[in-house]
């Protein structure tokens, strides 16, 4: 079978997938292979490994390393594999491209490197230059937040017209930046925009966004394919019906105080209970404290009847 | 010749080592000899390298090892060496002590990891655990601007008695931090506190800092072992002419607007002048532009005339 | 005649208004009444004064109630109108609340006051206490990047069952927190949320908004009425056609770098050119500079012909 | 006897009144009393009202204009009276200078305006504006972590030659900003340079400074006029012992998390202690929890013993 096709744009529903761990901080080559076929079975359109939730910049580089050939490899060509090789070095970033490049990734996603305060037109340099020397596909990430700079509208105009760039995934939340993407973009249809923040999937696509990189499809992938079908086809009561359970599991499993990757700590506690992955997380973060845990379990006893099938027992 | 001890505090004068590169962005193993002899013969007590202004974050594993490999060779003993393990992975930050430690460095200096927002007790957590692991003696690196989290005052009360963890380096420009800081280690006197900023070293001795880890001191390191010297005698007169001397370094040297890693690319050209090391920066960045580096050549001619004997003669 | 009730909720577009001045910054009268024609013909549901647009915080408070008095009697009853109280002082606002009262307002907003910065405690207990104080309706006015602290969720489930707190403006442009918002009104179905950025306007309302407080329809007010009727429709091809002249008209007349006051700057140097109002501000703010004012010139000459009529002739 | 002249540059600790209040949120007169003679008698060199922790921002006018005319009038000349008329509208703050100026003030203080986010070409054009309108001498008050926007040294080196601006007070408690402000000031030498934070005094005055605006010379005047004595005359060990009783109260008075006005809130409650004043706040805050009156009760106590004669009784 041969290696499949980056679509452009690339539509639709790509978990940011997380990285299932052992108590030991090694990979478990056996979660990742239940979380590949639980994500594929509810009808994604790519898998994104070493992003935020999949806690890439936490690890070290043998174990994305390691996950990268094993994901590209269950995967088989079933739907595309996005790599993050974010990092605050430009060559250790590249090092990780040419990993993904050899076992057979499709493409790399890359937020600002992330210690020194860049400046737009600094930004734009690393970029132009990364692309020139990646060699896979690239998606630029913003995620101001974590990367304390933004790659601001005009920065994407300089950068849109490079070849080698296919995208852009946006992290902001912010919506108004979000709009202006979409006019920009325009002038090359091929480029593809992707959301972020699972809570404006729907919006962004009754734009004309993409599709989004929701870290609740880790969990409950169909829920998100559905809104996003349901939002390509602006079928509104659907749409509103499918947000308000976004919305749910997002105030449930992502909403623990004080914690510096809540999000992943939320996904593989309930993953956890799902028996796919144990909720182990990278160095230094801790699972979710005990009342977190347990309003977790709660809703996913309800999640999962409407949206697992079967429907699974609860692990303790 | 046995290693040398790490000194405990260690007080003096601390150059945080620009990392010389070639054009290819490759080790400049003769630049790197050339700026130790430099800096030692300024009368330091210590070498930093791979902090910010040693452009750590921004390089790949393999120049940091080589750096690391051939700053303690050249070194020989004469000064303790502290090694940057900063990283937004502990993994990737304790092998990086593992090399400084199998090379014969003295200690380790960390930042908090830089791409999660933590909180304080996921910092704390972090310290301890990489505290646990570390082969060599941990310094704490204050700053927040780079790493958007600090390290709080309750969370360094809450470090200071970890045997591991010897001191902590301040960037934060926070001198009522600072001033708190200098209370809080009268528990703890064998425990180094050091300035960053070069134009709080003077302020930060008078009251009892151990010393400073000054970029200026990789350009003119006698003027910043002689503003140490006057602070621990008080010498108000001396304190003063040397302060401003300081304040215009870096108001020439430090200051282009709208560049991320401003201090290396100032420091770098000025050293390029000098002849010691080439002016290339590691990715994304460019060098001074053409007015900046007019404003530092003017500069230099002058203050070369004062702080280094024998006098140079700049290069084009 | 008597005076309007407020409905609960207010639904449409709710213009904050521009202040029209003369040179020498008293209130120009002939520009107030132009401006609240020019606006009402637009099928507005409100006016609302003294808001951010309106420059309430920057006017002395005799303006203001110069001001209050003027629209409240030139509207006539046509619609509500409410008043912007924001201040660092609650003891002024409740004055300025006095004043709108007096003068037949229907509603005050008020942001949190914007010196201190206050934690979400204090910022529950001002707005619990002024709202016991008011003598009008009270609106929460949301808008971080201004008072520096924003309204939280948690904060807003406290407040909603406050009688006398009749809804919010969201000027955050954070879209995830107002998902949560709607959710959160839920409880108090008489409740008004409006969305103050106009790129979001169409997004709030398909998903339950109430409308939007549009600075844009100080100038093109069927443009906005139009887009929020469409909205309400679900009319998607229409949305999209009016959301890109809402686009459009942002990227034009606000964006003028390194200005305070960009929005009203933009909006009072356009309707200038329609020979409504001047384009003078309050201290400490100038026009537009010239090239953002062709770039608004040229804009406008399509967009009057396309949202004016009679199409206007443009003055110098 | 003729109103006293401003010493230029003035020199010494100028405490930033608190405000004394009833329960009903009228002005004490009583207290200011009280506390004028309190202040005086420690020694300082002028008295500093409606100022951050005078609360100014947070009251109204009224009040304002009552302590203003209260206070002049009992320090009778015996030091010069600075007036704080920091406002979001320029048109406010000339209105409570005139006050100042009527009631025979000797200057007035103003942050940035700090609603609107100013850019620095909006912020010198309001203090060129302000000064020319003022009717009394200006300070600029740097205070960015409640106005946003500081006030940077390309903007101070542009105001420094408007006569009817007579200095500055710095409230930023960056120590680089500072002392590249006494190199600035020496262009103009009758310029005053005031520290803000009083852990920062000794180390300002050292460097060339003028003296300070200290909050906690509200309760313990002769503590900072000694450590601004002995800065001035650069006793070390002095300066070290009496820097530590600061850095003391400052962590026992004003460490109060999530208050939005916690130093005022410390005070307000020692001098209640002490009898001097009552320890209500402007709206909305509250008086410090329990737990944080014992601990200032505590210190107190021991505080008192040493820094006030005769040794006052303190009250529940």
């Amino acid at each position: 079978m041969s290696p499949p096709r980056l679509p452009q744009p690339l539509r639709g529903i790509v978990p940011p997938m997380v990285t299932p761990l052992t108590k030991g901080e090694t990979l478990d080559a056996t979660g990742v292979e239940r979380l590949i076929e639980h994500i594929l079975a509810g009808g994604v359109s790519g898998v994104f490994v070493l992003g935020t939730s999949g806690e890439g910049p936490a690890l070290g580089f043998e174990v994305c390393k390691e996950l990268i050939g094993l994901v590209v490899e269950r995967v088989g060509g079933r739907v595309p594999v996005l790599v993050g090789i974010s990092h605050s070095s430009m060559a250790e970033s590249l090092a990780l491209a040419q990993v993904a490049c050899d076992a057979g990734a499709q493409a790399v996603v890359a937020t600002p490197p992330y210690y020194y305060p860049l400046s737009q037109a600094d930004l734009a340099r690393y970029y132009e230059r990364l692309a020139a020397r990646s060699p896979l596909p690239l998606f630029l990430y913003n995620m101001p937040s974590h990367t304390k700079v933004g790659i601001e509208l005009d920065t994407v105009r300089r950068l849109i017209d490079v070849p080698q760039i296919v995208g852009l995934k946006d992290s902001s939340a912010n919506m108004i930046y979000f709009h202006h993407l979409l006019r920009l973009r325009r002038t090359r249809p091929d480029w593809t925009v992707l959301m972020g923040p699972e809570e404006l999937l729907a919006a962004s696509v009754l734009f004309g966004g993409d599709g989004g990189v929701c870290g609740g499809a880790n969990l409950l992938p169909r829920l998100y394919t559905e809104l996003f079908d349901a939002a390509c086809r602006a079928e509104l009561a659907k749409i509103r019906s499918l947000q308000d359970e976004v919305l749910q599991l997002a105030e449930v499993v992502y909403a623990i105080a004080g914690h510096g990757a809540a999000v992943t700590a939320g996904l593989k506690y309930a993953l956890a209970c799902l028996g796919i992955v144990a909720d182990t997380l990278a160095q230094p973060f801790a699972p979710p404290p005990a009342d977190s845990c347990q309003r977790i379990r709660r809703w996913l006893e309800q999640a999962a009847s409407r949206w697992l099938a079967p429907i699974p027992a609860l692990r303790d």
